[in-house]
């Protein structure tokens, strides 16, 4: 189908959006008239501008306030409808929604409400337009799709149908199947916005905490599903408000945008995308750095083996089971330790890059010498790049033969890379989301918050159903700099208690959990003093499920070493959390001491 | 009364909590569980730390999830009160909060809750503690004060009382009268909180967005008459959840804290605080800078009259009417043009600064000669220095005289300083809030949004009653710079239209409004053609106030020189606004373009 998006979900001038939607490949875009006003670009250079740039002009909009109200008002109503149809008249564009009247609408009765939109049709037709019209979801009477249709179908007008918005629709919880009794001739336009239930006020959510498809929580597939057996046609259009998109370049964002509409239109089987399935288990983590030898000790201290380095750069690698790391020190001058790239097992990489590519994921390159082992690669929002071989028959990938004179791994504690957390600088948090469940097929959980000694900390967990692929995605405060929030790799392993102490013997140097929290998780969970002592002695944390079956969770923190740390985990009778409530003490913990 | 603050309304480790609360000058403080746990200071060693500030020890909180439980649950709830109750003890407090269920309540009963808050007294009394019941405004059956001192009745317990939380009963809407029916030996404790009508799910307004006692809308003061009148005399305490104090240093925090209650003090009549009239106009405005001729230009061209240079500092002033510019170059090194200080008139400039002194505004210190005027200073919390002096019997200030080898003035067209539009960094915007509210009188208007083309502005009005000092606050998004959002001085005028005419005459450069704005603003008030076209003519923008006698507006804009422009204003039939419809089309062009 078509693809449109609305002007004011993006943020910069009028021209500087028409160029960011031509670029990401959008069909056209709705003109928000705030956005029209401030442009120095007449009506007439817009809609040339346009053509030049293959862009469709396919709504101007809103004309608010119009119906439901005396005729005094009326008069003065028409007389403003008129000029924003000639504005909409010199745009070249024949289509204007019409909200329902939120402020001064005084007259509740379908039949004023009809008869003044068959007279706003009537006017609409001189200029060549229809207007359709658009229940919003705190309109002052009509605030529901099927009031708007009926209102709509009184007027029995040519010019007249209607607009329908999934947000507005779902975000009140109203039965989207009505929609299929609307003709489709009378469906003029649809747009689309995902959210996450917020229950703060529907117009405060709106306005600001509207998301692409795929990043919310609302069935956009089942709403455009009804809209499509109604028979509708026209386009697909985003009208996404968002405090983020008004501030972040508009360029990315609309292909970010665009991206939610290939990835609604593949839910839906409209367009052809290859089906990918989600990835099998981590393959590797990359830690880049001018200098990893910090690593490298922490690493060793945990068990970890070194298997030598590549043939071919100067990277190395260091396992334990199935957790592979590899420290990476090629074009990294000046740069500390870090999460550079995550490497997924998927069941056919082929496939995982065709779909990227059709999903429009930026390629990142690295060099392959002949022999060597190719990878999909992509560019996630953030920067960190994404690599996918396809699972291997024996659980190790070819890729591993490519390092020498390393030793020989000892089967130990640790098994497996658990979850990998990423911090997302707050600009691209959203769109990591989409990124990462369109191209992968991760679920998102919901979001939540952490609170740290300087603020809140947004949190929202990637994963597949089976985690077996793990990936929190952590927002800093705005009073901290992204960088500065670490990132950590956390590793299962089968005997945390054991793997800890070896460590500790080893000279691992723990981060200090306090002493109170020990006092305060014998009360919370009372857990025996044996345990308690335990966990004590080596700096432990504990969490117990939700419920009586959620299980409990042992782990605990290196140090920071650059802006990386790593956790070792041990989940317990179907555990399936992080150790959220813990996350407070080991932030404390990671706060660099005022002296 | 005693003044007392929650820890988990300040950011930092728990100790440097404690020494910004001692420091600030609180009373005492309720200790949050999480920083307990989260300090590496044991509970003894918070108590002694607390002692040797000089700080109180009121409550220890929250314990969550107790009551109106089935007995199996309940038997782990009281092993889990005794923990609490004995951490409580090691501190030395003897009051713990008990907040009414939220999460595991499945018994609705008033009877069950008694005698299970009442086993929990009994534990609680072999600990020497107390426990103050509280109905959260989301609890699960008890969500209303009410309802919580039933329960709290029934249980019938020496050890058992009432905590009442404005939040939790103001959010609701619940009358707080029934207060004065409780037994003042009953309320064991008093938290208070003020807030912005949010209408968002209660829960997220309270974690987030409570604000301090006069940075809201709620009627604290008629709230704690109530508390009052039952005979209440223990602590007020501030519990203030809310993201941008659990980011910003706890020390300015802390005496901004205690400022709130030293108002809501005031407000009652408790303390004995000078009452000081508000404002009666705006003095001056000072703007600094190394250099501050590109500024003498543009207020050349506006009709202002250089009326020389200061005896005995490189100080210039600008007048026009009452309106007051003063020129500052004395160690402005490097500084481009911003405003620094603004002169407000008092009917009594003593009395105000015995209030400032009261309310723990920071001095600020001007060198002033032997017969030269002295003025009452402060520094608000984004820095701007405030002055005041007395009115003066006919209008013009003695300071003026202070002022040599300038120019006559001749009458203008302009009058007087209309508003003072003050940039905000986000992390003091409430806090300037309280410091202009609380020092000067002044009252604070409902909050708005301006939509920029970068994205929103967040903004609030502070003024007097009578509109003769009027103060936006506009605080920038979070991908800007609060430095690069400029500030505006306004001046109000007789004649806008033959000042804009005049100055261009005299060779202004207008800020460029795009010809589409007029287009719309025919279509949107149905504006005669002579008037469009003289507005068009002269780069001038136009309002109308809300409906049929909100009178109009027009108003201009210079361009922005370092980090202030100037508009010109004229109000018609009691236009009480700032022409904020208009802002986006200000903000869009004050763009910086890129090339």
């Amino acid at each position: 189908m078509q693809t449109s998006i609305a002007t004011v979900s993006l943020s910069g001038s009028l021209v500087e959006k028409l160029h960011a939607c031509a670029a990401a490949g959008f069909d056209g875009v709705e003109i928000f008239e705030p956005d029209l006003i401030a442009s120095d670009h007449s009506p007439e250079e817009v809609r040339a501008l346009a053509g030049r740039l293959g862009l469709e002009l396919y709504l101007y909009q809103p004309l608010r306030d119009l119906e439901g109200v005396d005729e005094e008002t009326f008069a003065d109503n028409l007389r403003r409808a008129g000029a924003t149809f000639r504005t909409a008249q010199r745009l070249g564009i024949d289509l204007v929604l019409v909200c329902s009247n939120v402020a001064t609408a005084t007259v509740d009765s379908d039949e004023v409400s009809a008869d003044q939109l068959r007279r706003i049709g009537d006017l609409a037709q001189e200029f060549g337009i229809r207007i359709a019209y658009e229940a919003l979801a705190w309109g002052r009477f009509v605030d529901d799709y099927r009031r708007a249709w009926r209102i709509a179908e009184l007027a029995d007008h040519p010019a007249v149908g209607v607009c329908l918005d999934s947000f507005h629709v779902l975000s009140r919880g109203h039965d989207p199947a009505a929609i299929e009794q609307i003709p489709a001739h009378k469906i003029f336009f649809l747009q689309l916005a995902d959210a996450q239930p917020l229950s703060m006020d529907v117009l405060s959510w709106s306005r600001h905490h509207r998301k692409f498809p795929g990043e919310g929580a609302f069935d956009l597939a089942g709403f455009v599903r009804h809209v499509l057996a109604a028979g509708y046609d026209g386009p697909l259009s985003l009208e996404v408000f968002n405090d983020t998109f008004r501030q972040t370049d508009p360029g990315p964002t609309a292909v970010h945008a665009l991206r939610s509409l290939l990835w609604l239109q593949d839910a839906l089987h409209l367009i052809p995308i290859t089906d990918a399935k989600p990835p099998v288990g981590f393959d590797f983590v990359e830690i880049k750095a001018e200098d990893t030898s910090e690593v490298e000790v922490l690493l060793g201290q945990l068990g970890f083996t070194p298997r030598g380095r590549h043939r071919s750069k100067p990277v190395s690698l260091w396992t334990a089971g199935a957790a592979r790391v590899v420290l990476n020190e090629q074009q990294a001058r000046d740069q500390l330790p870090h999460v550079a790239a995550i490497g997924l097992q998927v069941p056919d990489a082929d496939a995982t890059s065709r779909r990227a590519a059709e999903l429009m994921a930026p390629v990142a390159y690295r060099r392959t010498y002949a022999s060597e082992q190719p990878f999909g690669a992509a560019i996630a929002p953030d920067g960190t790049e994404f690599f996918w071989v396809t699972d291997p028959p024996d659980g190790v990938p070819a890729w591993v033969g490519e390092f020498r004179d390393g030793l020989t791994e000892a089967p130990g504690a640790v098994h497996r890379i658990d979850h990998v957390n990423l911090s997302q600088p707050w600009q691209t948090a959203d769109d990591a989301v989409l990124f990462l469940a369109g191209i992968f097929g991760l679920s998102a959980d919901a979001p939540g918050q952490l609170p740290g000694p300087t603020g809140l900390i947004r949190s929202q967990v990637v994963r597949t159903d089976d985690g077996a692929v793990r990936m929190p995605l952590n927002v800093a405060p705005q009073a901290i700099d992204a960088a500065q929030l670490p990132q950590h790799v956390a590793f299962g392993c089968s005997d945390v208690i054991g793997l800890a102490r070896a460590a500790r013997g080893a000279g691992l140097e723990f981060l200090a959990v306090p002493d109170n929290y020990y006092d305060y998780l014998r009360g919370r969970f009372g857990l025996d003093e044996t345990l308690v002592a335990e966990l004590r002695d080596l700096s432990l944390l504990y969490d117990r499920g939700p419920g009586r079956d959620g299980g409990h969770f042992v782990h605990f923190y290196t140090r920071t070493v650059g802006s990386v740390f790593f956790e070792f985990v041990q989940r317990f009778d179907g555990y399936d959390g992080y150790g959220v409530d813990n996350a407070p003490v080991r932030l404390a913990a990671q706060r660099p001491r005022r002296s």
